[in-house]
């Protein structure tokens, strides 16, 4: 590693050397800085003041800040500025004389010259894929590339398939943890999909599942799902899974009226077997702050009653079924056999999925499954991708 | 129980017969019913016929539907309604000749007439309460009429203290369970707080700690923190908490311009320490889509550098500065001695928690904690009410 690689940072992170400062001096109260590549940077005092990450004003084991805001003078200045020999910005504070030291190339990367690039989602429908983006597992291990790629499936994508993998009862819970702590739910921590008598959901029968997203009926549903056949004797059962993005989009295109109603118009999701009395209301499509898709939730199965006036009552159903004729549709639902060996994961927040019936008295069929939440996924490719540079 | 409330419904819950039917009848493609308190209902058939409860259209152990929408005909009509010799509402379909019986009780509740009382925040500064509220065990047990006390609490002021508790090492665990499943994180499971020479997070020191919110770094905070104290023989170590609902609420009174950034500017928490990489940008102050308060944010301690313009980061420092004044203030933030045996849960979107500085070597001072979601706590309210409403 370059020597510059040790000037501190505010972060447990490596910060490969990107741009030099050219220049530092103050004007205006800020402290103005030029890169090399003839970029320009105008800093807050506050905010470098802030961002020190000397000994004294962050915890070197835990990365937090020692400093407080509210012991920072509201109108701190910089008595003086320079780059020293390894290239950092060092600031000297007016009155306290505390120096703080910048490593530039976390300077450049959060003064923002150097935007994140978000991963952004690839929406598909059947034109697209067929079957879920496929990665193979050598020798039935998972590799950090190999997991690389299908967490980033998982982001582009909203799914991916893993197959060759060994079919051990252990295996699902312990690709999970690799990943991130298991979120738990009201229903089991790891679960089995298998056809049971006195399940407490439709999805351990053997009858066909239309598509839905799981367990709308929280606040915040489980993000990511990751589903592993175990046994694939039985007849039928095939896989079907939909972008419930892309759904959303088109309709957003083909039937605005209808795309206003499911955005605004919340259904409630109600598990009702109790004791337990989880239930949530919220639109069909939720949108952020900034009107993107953010999630669907629908499980047709768990719908409680609308609550709302006669007319209201028309024209959300009218919606909803629209939303749900294009979600099991063959242009947007995939159809795919569950392949003994194979693993699903997908984002249970985008991805609707359902299964074909299947005919118990084939054969057996097992899955096994289990939840994470989407942050989950991004903390880990993060982290992957801090690890694959150093390994460099 | 009256036989009325056999009558089937849609969910496995008790419903005490409340309005009587006096009449039904079909007018403009809607069957309208008049209720013996002089109400009126004019229901969809849509609705009506999506919200069958007989054993074809719902499964009658896990109280899901088995009826798809997409089967229902979009122009479905009732061909003649009645109300049969125990009150049920009758509704036979045109066409199929399928008959739905309705509960008039669950009818009543679900058609817009019975709206649902939501429990509403009740505000408080150190006016209010000195202390948390507090409740008491009996003989070190915790009834389900204790439990339910607490949790309204933790409704409406955002906190209850529960004393005279077991200090063994279950105890919390236990307790959480008893009401849902625990919400994990990327930390412990189950989490000590004592003094730590490696911990991961400055809650494992002996220092203050500012006033905050647990891992907002996440998209889904945990809902709600638990915390019981084991020992408590060191000095110092005082718990401070604070209705970040009401701070935000006198800003909003004081300093609109402040609560104006503070609903909009988006703050960055990461966890830095590594190897993991969790962080998310989200506003101090979050509303719902009705502008209502939603959750708060804030942890002073893993503030990641803010994005944004020299201007937008002046406003943002002196907004989050006002927040942190008032929630570290008199008027604002309760202390009060954590004894062995207290145990304290709250709502960790809405109440900031913090902790004076504490000595080691006076004394022993073991905090032991873990998190739930607030939807959970709203399920184990309403189990727990339709459980006293069946065992009157």
């Amino acid at each position: 590693m370059n020597s510059s690689t040790l000037i501190p940072t505010p972060d447990n992170f490596y910060w490969p050397p990107s741009q030099n400062i050219t220049s530092a001096k103050i004007a205006d109260n800020a402290v103005m800085l030029r890169w090399d590549n003839g970029n320009h940077s105008k800093l807050h005092p506050l905010w470098l003041r802030d961002n020190c990450s000397c000994a004294l004003c962050l915890h070197q084991v835990t990365r937090e800040n020692l400093l407080d805001l509210r012991d920072i003078p509201e109108d701190i200045q910089a008595a003086s500025v320079e780059v020293d020999a390894e290239g950092a910005l060092c600031v000297t504070w007016l009155g306290s004389g505390h120096v703080s030291r910048f490593n530039p190339a976390w300077l450049y990367a959060n003064s923002g010259l150097q935007p994140a690039s978000p991963i952004s989602a690839a929406l598909w429908g059947t034109a697209q894929f067929s079957e879920p983006p496929t990665f193979y597992a050598d020798n039935g291990l998972i590799s950090d590339e190999l997991l690389h790629e299908v967490l980033l499936s998982v982001c582009h994508h909203g799914i991916a398939r893993l197959r060759d993998l060994p079919t051990d009862i252990q295996l699902v819970e312990d690709f999970a943890l690799r990943i991130g702590p298991i979120r738990e739910t009201h229903f089991d921590r790891i679960f089995d999909v298998i056809s049971k008598a006195d399940g407490d959901s439709n999805a351990y029968t053997s009858e066909n599942l239309a598509a839905h997203t799981d367990i709308p009926t929280r606040e915040s549903p489980p993000g990511i799902q990751i589903l592993h056949s175990r046994v694939a004797e039985a007849k039928g059962g095939e896989s079907l899974m939909t972008d419930g993005f892309k759904v959303a989009q088109d309709i957003e295109q083909e039937f605005p009226e209808h795309y206003k109603t499911l955005t605004s118009t919340k259904w409630c999701y109600a598990n009702r077997a109790g004791p337990k009395d989880y239930r949530w209301e919220a639109p069909t499509i939720g949108l952020d702050d900034e009107g993107k898709l953010l999630e669907i939730r629908m499980l047709p199965f768990s719908r409680a009653p609308l609550q709302g006036s006669f007319e209201d009552i028309q024209n959300a159903y009218a919606a909803l079924r629209c939303y749900m004729e294009k979600a099991n549709s063959p242009k947007y639902q995939m159809s795919f056999p569950f392949r003994a060996g194979d693993l699903i994961i997908f984002d249970n927040r985008r991805i609707l999925h359902g299964r074909a019936k299947f005919y118990p008295s084939t054969g057996e069929r097992a899955l096994r499954g289990t939840y994470l939440d989407r942050d989950d996924v991004l903390s880990k490719i993060r982290q992957l991708q801090h690890q694959f540079l150093l390994d460099r």
